[in-house]
């Protein structure tokens, strides 16, 4: 209805991840109307970052250095692995503030349905990091999803005899009331129970 | 945490409406993981829209051209204006066709307290093709909010003397039930009830 420059520019916005043709013509008449400023720094921004952002060549971390900025960093304990499926797991990692060892971005899950098969992801790197002296303990903080749970399986299999192998726990989460509670999380959440300290 | 390349394009995106933090961060990893042909695919359509579509001179629709394609269209009932806020409206009045007339898209809806006042909207332009003989009749399509239900009044005072002015009905929307019905539109759908035929 707008000719085909607008019709190309709601046809590239639906291709991102959860916009749909609604959300996409709105996004793309905020865009026309936006100044041609603010437009551009957005198109500009998308291009520096597809020229400038690579991988860390250690952990597969997204970065624009030859290695990312937690592998230069001497504050972070070289001798636990985390191990996650995407660089946005990692920041919500960061954000509880609760981890300070180092990471390695698998880049997806095992899903042979999907085609995806240990070959598509950095799972050699991992291997031979893990076979480090230096490196103790490799937490596998993959999804809690068919393919992440299938993911963690294969990799303690072929990390056990390296190193010490861990999972972060699975249980109830903070807030939630037994009534509501899937069973499958509350029967994890029971065989997992600890001693009150 | 992925220095300021990234930081700025999750920025970027940050400035879209209804694009939050979270949302932001996972449009941005989509960009840097697709490929670099998709990802500047985008920032081309961005660009290439900015450059090229401007303003329809007649009724203020998105255009490639000095006139959009409705007012092009020899088809579309010239004695007929339907007046929207925005050109998304426009879209979503097509999607019924229901209304084979012509447009005019005031750019906005009249608010004092955000600083728009008549002169910032395709006002004077509607005044004159509403003044013109072969116009019959203006449809006052403007949102039912506030802003929009007080355009609409501001323009039928403006309008009234030059040419027969309407609004689309008030009611309860197809797939309602009374019961969760907002006491507003009840009583307004009460208000404009009609002779069953």
């Amino acid at each position: 209805m707008f000719g085909p420059v607008v019709e190309n520019l709601v046809a590239q916005l639906t291709r991102l991840p959860g916009i749909g043709n609604r959300t996409a013509h709105r996004l793309a008449f905020h865009l026309l109307r936006a100044s041609k400023e603010d437009a551009l720094a957005l198109a500009e921004a998308i291009r520096l970052a597809k020229e400038r952002i690579g991988f860390c060549s250690v952990c597969g971390n997204l970065t624009e250095e030859a290695t990312c900025e937690i592998c230069r960093d001497p504050r972070r304990d070289p001798a636990v692995i985390c191990v996650v499926e995407h660089p946005v797991d990692l920041v919500s990692i960061e954000r509880t503030a609760e981890f300070r060892g180092r990471y390695h971005v698998l880049g997806g899950a095992l899903s042979p349905l999907d085609g995806v098969d240990p070959s598509d992801l950095r799972i050699d790197g991992l291997l031979a990091r893990a076979s480090s002296e230096q490196v103790l303990e490799v937490v596998l903080a993959t999804n809690l999803t068919m393919t992440g749970e299938a993911t963690a399986s294969f990799l303690a299999e072929q990390l056990r005899s390296l190193v010490r192998v861990t999972r972060p726990a699975s249980g109830l989460p903070v807030g939630a009331d037994l009534e509501h509670a899937d069973e499958v999380t509350l029967g994890r959440a029971l065989a997992g129970r600890r001693e009150m300290e």
